[in-house]
């Protein structure tokens, strides 16, 4: 029984139907039918007009997004466990030409203001010794299961633009968040102050399919030729954009998440608050777990990762099997 | 009809069916059972052990495979008409750090030992104030749609071993061209001296799905952390690997190639020997249109490309609709 | 006797004086009395408001200066034999991330306006699968010994605008053309809508000395921190700047190259106009040279480069010694 | 009077009088007579055969270093304090291709081998989504003024070893760590397993002139080009090459650093343990002192850095006037 990764998650029903639907004969690149009518679809989601790029991975439109906001000589502040610092292989510096990441912490693996503006001040300003902070990236939800609300990302924003930083989201499951909140996806972006989105779709029931969102149109232009020369404008990507065009229609999207977050709100709560390590607000749940404890769950067929020492990471999807989930709390319950 | 491009063909049905199969719960990244099964599969076909890494694109393709071959202060020598010239935005640059591309002429896009020799001559060797030569790409099929022969190949190859030169084929359209020959794939490769080839699926009939082919092992781990921190390692590469896992058996992708090689056939047959512009040996056909000629076909809803002042291309797929192919020779022969 | 090189020329009086004068204590970086001055002494000879930045080497002007002026997907118009082409190893590709250059042909190493705007015509506009022209960059005095009027600066500076070209000016030997043409430095740059010029020092006889000249100062600010993060900030900059600093005043720039470019007249004439491969317009000399003639000359210890087969290329410096002229002129006569 | 950096301190009398001997005419780039004798000076001192390289920064030849021992891919262990993290602007990054830094904690920015064990740890072996460690860099003497001894600096190196780490000093003041060790070159560097070392003569007395030794001869080849395309190449590098030649001959080098020492020395002693942060072992010292005292000693014309909120910075070198140690030292007592 999956609990190891939403990436091993199925693409959904209307996923595959729109790949199907996509096999009809149309233009390449991006200008078959389908790509044109994602800023139209993407700009309706967020109430304003907006530029979407589709990618085949999270980490693409990371370090697309990363290097239209941030030039060689600057540098990225984020939390030390951010997905672009842990995750990515040097992404974010081979597209940016060598930027710096400039790592804070933070419960969660969420940032505050106060350490934004502390990591800031690290940093000797107008020193050409010293590269200089560009941009803040922050993940919604977080590499933990926190979500930042409509208002701690406007606080956020706030402080970029004090600073002169450009604001970046990775949201690799802002969906989850976005559930999670109910919220307009314009209250966790554009109307906090930010200028970029990694709106994941992967992770949530697509086959392989995210966009880069630019709220800031400008930016646009280089980061079509980045793409290009990155080898991540594909030839067929019709397919994905019929994809998200699928998953927005009839919020799919939104229903797929909402069903991740509630398995692991089932799951945390069948844990309890002192196994529980982090907040449960999305998809994902850490627990503690004695190495006994751990070896009974596998005993009973649960995948799942080791998380360090003790710690284990439950990672449920739009298609977790609810009696996976039930046998999974019941078991924990039962330890 | 459609005749401008073989990016704008469907995904045939062992791909598709592929895609479903795989859409059963298995693990991420390339850890998965498809993705596992690669190595064995392609060094079945090219009857040696091989690396095979699957991508979404042949711009990926390519420009990992040269930032294997090629250091920074590098050159790859290519034709002037080479795709990773022309058409990859930078991308070899980018992925390689900034190497030089060396161009070199030859009809039909191909290039001659003479010419790769006096292109290597034409840099002063061990001269630091000059990028070496490291690396000689070609593309087979070509992009003017001929081919390069197993003996062509091997001279080739000699030319390369002789210089110290690696050598990469970009095989976007390789199947177009073991079709075509009839020879097994090693004569196109590492028979000939061939260190990686980018092995393309999409244009024939793969959703989007290459392959980087890696003849020396040797390349492989590099190259691994390459691919992931240029964002193509996809979480979901299992719709990958599976597609190609489909097509490599009961020979679908040569199936798929024969078509398109046909289609071609017969349309340069219609054209006849005076009309057409490079020998026609693989998918592509070069024809010479008068305004007026190019008029008339596309009042008959024939779909191409004009290719410069008085030319067009007209290129086939392995799903060319029989009957579009009767009627534009038809409609070619009665211009 | 010495004409293979003015890189091989000596460190003039006014420069090593400099030197001793700037061995008094003074601040690091570019924080020192000398460098400070350099943007007024350069606005001064500009006659207009600049910035100006030392560096070591030529090499690494043009890099900074190309970085600054093209994107990493952008493409660099520029002659088949500039330097920055032929003599930088990559520096262009290294700097800029990747971009490409694009080589026109034309006597002389001078490009013509007519050439740089069928360059530009070759890339499809728009298209992100073709790196987009972004900056123009040609060499004054070119890398054959000729020079660009300003009237011809000019009118390659109104392609620029028209086509959104930046301009580059490589002025390794920037004193020579102006020395030949007697005009105003600014009408050799801004005033023809040049952006940025790397003006030479070194080859004019400072120890190792050039200037980058901004004339856009918006470009300023990241070059600062580009030429940091090179290793181009040197702690004892203040060296560079007195240097310059001490040849800007009483014109010894200009007196140098004047010396330099009449020795070369004095040669050209010696070989007359039949054994003159290019118009010699500063201070370099090509000559048609039999192998039975170019080792009379050197059997006299005459030491140039041989410049292709059947070529010689002969320059003269500031301290190209009289006699030695006299003498080369009259073996050349005598050949 | 000026204690704020050793890069503010002249030239020596022995580097100008090479500089002026260089300036008798000689060939150009690293083809004259002072370069080409530099790898048998440096193999002289250093005991074995080495490959020597002059650069006119310590940047410079740090990024050169690392690039040559890191791939994009991988990653540099060193101190969070050390100079390729804070003071260079991103060069090792830009350099290598955007290879990440990890960074390590230790008393005065000094690391040992279980720090370094420890951070290798923290990156998953094998794991393609976490760049690789690759390369251990250290500063000796550090920047705060300490120094790794033989034993070690050779600890380190079988650390290095064990893990598959390359090795790499900056040595911007080595000079000050062999004159305070009193040990052999070859003790702090090859024979501790080093493979790279930035050896500074620039704050030690050149004019702008560091060397980088690479231990391991296969690294030379591509370092020459890397160092071209980087603009480091001077066309005059032969002052270079002169002063450094003039500073090994008679132990120079040695001489200064042994006065800059023995004046932090003095001050030291002068300061006494209780305001001393850091053990002085070379020509740094780091002091506490409250606002009033700081500003007691800015009103004798004491001129030092500010290191952080009640610290300062107190650096000594070759050409520290006597009178004005005494003063200093006098005048800290006086406090």
């Amino acid at each position: 029984m999956r609990f190891f990764s939403d990436n091993a998650a199925a693409a959904c029903p209307e996923a595959l139907a729109a790949i199907g639907e996509a096999n009809r004969l149309d233009t390449a690149y991006d200008g078959d039918a389908w790509s044109r009518r994602l800023n139209a679809a993407f700009s309706a989601l967020f109430e304003r007009e907006v530029e979407a790029l589709w990618v085949s991975t999270g980490t693409a439109a990371n370090a697309l997004a990363l290097a239209a906001l941030c030039p060689p000589h600057g540098r990225i502040l984020c939390h030390r466990h951010a997905h672009i610092e842990i995750d990515e292989c040097g992404a974010p510096e081979f597209y940016t030409g060598g930027a710096k990441l400039l790592l804070g912490d933070g419960e969660g693996a969420k940032l505050t203001g106060e350490t934004v503006a502390a990591l800031a001040d690290s940093v000797r300003v107008g020193d050409v010794h010293q590269a200089q902070p560009a941009a803040l990236s922050i993940t919604n939800a977080t590499e933990y299961g926190l979500v930042y609300t409509a208002a701690e990302t406007a606080a956020l924003g706030q402080r970029c633009s004090a600073r002169g930083l450009r604001f970046h989201v990775d949201g690799a499951r802002f969906a989850n968040a976005v559930a999670r909140l109910g919220c307009a996806p314009a209250d966790l972006t554009w109307r906090a102050g930010v200028d970029a989105l990694s709106f994941g779709f992967t992770k949530n029931g697509a086959l392989s399919a995210d966009a880069l969102i630019l709220f800031d149109g400008a930016l646009a232009e280089a980061t079509r030729y980045r793409r290009k020369r990155a080898g991540h404008l594909l030839s067929k990507g019709r397919y994905l954009a019929a994809q998200m065009l699928a998953m927005i229609e009839g919020d799919v999207w939104l229903r797929n998440a909402r069903a991740a977050n509630a398995a692991a709100a089932r799951l945390a709560e069948a844990a309890g608050a002192d196994r529980v390590i982090h907040v449960v607000e999305a998809n994902e749940v850490f627990i503690r777990l004695t190495p006994a404890e751990d070896s009974a769950l596998r005993a009973q067929r649960f995948d799942f990762y080791e998380w360090g020492p003790g710690e284990a990471r439950l990672v449920t999807s739009w298609d977790s099997d609810p009696a996976h989930v039930d046998a999974l709390a019941a078991a924990i319950r039962a330890l």
